[in-house]
């Protein structure tokens, strides 16, 4: 199985981000204060930070991700880094030896990080321990593992809004089964000591091993939303669900959509969150996304901060007054 | 119908550039006395300045263009901002829904300028319409309506050649119909002045509106180029001429194409322009876009220090004594 | 035919680097002697210089390459110049006259650099004797004829691991009649003084003017191997050797495939060299590969410092004190 500790060097600190497992609540707590004070950074007229200067960044995209790769870029620019983008066709993953040997040499080109995202449950952790000493590698989604920058900022997210997390209820709406996105939402959620963490889906889109991970199953989108805190909905990707025996998208939405009626149902300074991008009518209507509760645009302006807070922590270098 | 006003803020500054239209003959030579000073940028040994460090510029083109995206990268890159290209397919435009959401994203990731090239006439202006206040646009061309940069490098390369507008007569010549630049330039010659300006084409390619521009229609290229100061030759787009009832290539350029016997028509120190990338021996022949009339390369100088200024200015941030 | 002396200015000092015949032996050691500034400049926390800052570098790529465009881009960051990368297809190179009209706006774009890479053989001399005065070009492999940077890194390695040329015996490997690697490595071992340089291979490998080059020639690999000091192991690129009766991959390993017994018959403190990427199993053995005289990820590293040396020498600007 996965090792979990090797994201971790000898004092314990943290060398890679591969999942939010085995990462203790300080830890958590720790990246999300580091995050607070890039946000800042945006709001400069320089939003530039030279803390990662000369340092090289790879983005090993195996997968394609416009919006991911674009935070990750933008977060290694503001830090002054060298972003180096390699084109990886999906083909070399089959070839265990020239991925190997592609590392190797981008190892031996003086790279600090590589930025891994990949279809395979996995790649992320099987580069990191394959890496030389001096590599960080972050993971930015594998398959149906991890994701654990993008729960990190909606850890962030919910800290802005809530406070804190103990009280909370949290409810995640949609296709747990096959998201990465909701399995580090998990952890995280778990980790920081929230409440109750619920998942709503029909049964189909129920992981079959949900009952080691201390969540509260729902199928009624209704009774899932009761008094929430907060309402995660996940994207519906259509091409992870053949074979799931799914209604169509219009009788998911009738089911699961979140429509500002079942939205009535949460708390009612609950905020409502999606990791993007929408796909409208499906898992919610306009009207939600767009209206007063929504935080999801605020959780792409902090998905910069929290990558920033992450890139600058594992290669050593938290924020200390090094503004420029 | 589209608005004009909206490229300027509270103040009457320039907030996006979109058109020439509505921009008064002062603001057109701001900009040309901007770009002014940035044409010693070129000549330094360090080919940059520091105005735009820490912005982040967003390269969004929907229509491909490398030597337009080549030069818009290159102004951003030496006025030291951060610059992002975004693959955007054609596709993405017909549904606006998913545009709107991808604008709002990158507006989340504190993105302050998209320059927008596009097929569809009106794309920058209803990208401006919709963007959050702190950024700004800047249209790299969109459907047959507008190129305002190009129009702008244009007038910069005749003010060098020419010093005052007032007394010219300026030749356009080539597809007037479909032609943004030839739009672009007519607004910015008239509005600067110039005493004379002529469009030539056959009648298939002269646009129904043509009487509301202020332009002299010739159908015959040696009536069209007698006594002109400048002489702007248009590229001949084929994809946009299908059931133009156009003549051959050949026959076009028997008519219309440029060559040193109809050169000699006018004036002996007249200019010749061409926005570039040429159709030699359609639009002219070799010996005159490398003769020594042409200026034809120093037009695409000229434009780096005219998207340079036009960057600048639009983030707020004339020159000021603050080379590196 | 091509010319050579069209590398060196009027002073006689490197302008272009196309093709490593022509320079002196001095010439080589200085830009060696450069390269070894450049090896501490990847051991320093901040893995940059501000040598060639305000400087534009292009890449035109036509044949595809990332791991020697990515070594070009990482080495041009590092000395903190802007990188431009074009996109240009092969079909361009047909035109003559289009390639020139790009240049000719890259030119005036006052980009300074242009790295070529290009399937044909002379198209680097061809972009440099057409380019103007202020534009410099490295060769980055064209055709069958020269890829100098590489021979250079390679040089670079071997006088790392053996300090003096003069007294080594060198034996290349393989497909020497396809090979620009090997025409310049042999350029560069006879100019350095190697008393002797082999070529191993089939007779069908073996270009029919090796006569002319200075080199030893084995058909049988352990004689090829016996003694020597450094074996350099050259890729089988199957797309070139198409008809040139190539036993199948099996058997061109059963002969030529460098295995550890074979290896044992060379100097007891050979060292093993190979370009890249490596095909395990057909070259080589993944025990030599990975073994303790494979120089191999040495070779890429030196890469990065000897393309900055190249690239600060052609620009004017070698390193002096200017660390930042």
């Amino acid at each position: 199985m996965i090792q979990k500790n090797i994201q971790l060097d000898n004092q314990g600190r943290l060398k890679h981000l591969l999942t939010l497992e085995g990462l203790t609540r300080q830890m958590i707590i720790d990246i999300l204060d580091a995050a607070e004070s890039f946000t800042s950074v945006a709001g400069q007229a320089v939003k530039k930070v030279p803390l990662l200067r000369g340092k090289t960044i790879v983005n090993l995209f195996f997968e394609d991700s416009t919006r991911t790769l674009t935070t990750f870029e933008l977060a290694a620019k503001r830090l002054s880094a060298d972003v180096l983008k390699i084109n990886v066709r999906t083909s070399a993953t089959s070839k265990g030896e020239s991925l190997l040997d592609m590392l190797r040499n981008l190892e031996a080109m003086h790279c600090d990080m590589f930025v891994v995202r990949h279809a395979e449950s996995g790649a992320a952790h099987f580069i990191a321990s394959h890496v030389a000493p001096h590599i960080s590698v972050i993971n930015a989604g594998d398959g149906r593992h991890a994701h654990p920058t993008q729960a990190l900022l909606d850890m962030f997210t919910i800290r802005k809004h809530k406070g804190e997390f103990a009280p909370l209820t949290v409810a995640i709406v949609g296709d747990i089964m096959h998201s990465r996105v909701a399995r580090s939402q998990i952890h995280a959620l778990t980790t920081l000591g929230v409440s109750e963490v619920r998942v709503v889906a029909p049964n189909s889109l129920i992981p079959t091993a949900v009952n080691t991970l201390g969540v509260h199953v729902y199928h009624d989108l209704s009774e899932g939303l009761h008094n929430a805190d907060v309402v995660i909905m996940l994207r519906l990707q259509k091409e992870r669900m053949q074979g799931a025996n799914l209604p169509s998208e219009h009788e998911y939405f009738q089911r699961y959509g979140l429509i500002p009626e079942k939205m009535a149902l949460a708390k009612p300074n609950a905020i409502v969150m999606h990791p993007g991008p929408i796909n409208r009518g499906v898992e919610m209507s306009s009207e939600v996304a767009d209206g007063p509760q929504s935080v999801i645009l605020e959780q792409v302006s902090n998905g910069i901060a929290v990558r920033m807070a992450v890139m600058s922590l594992v290669l050593g270098r938290p924020l200390e007054g090094t503004m420029t």
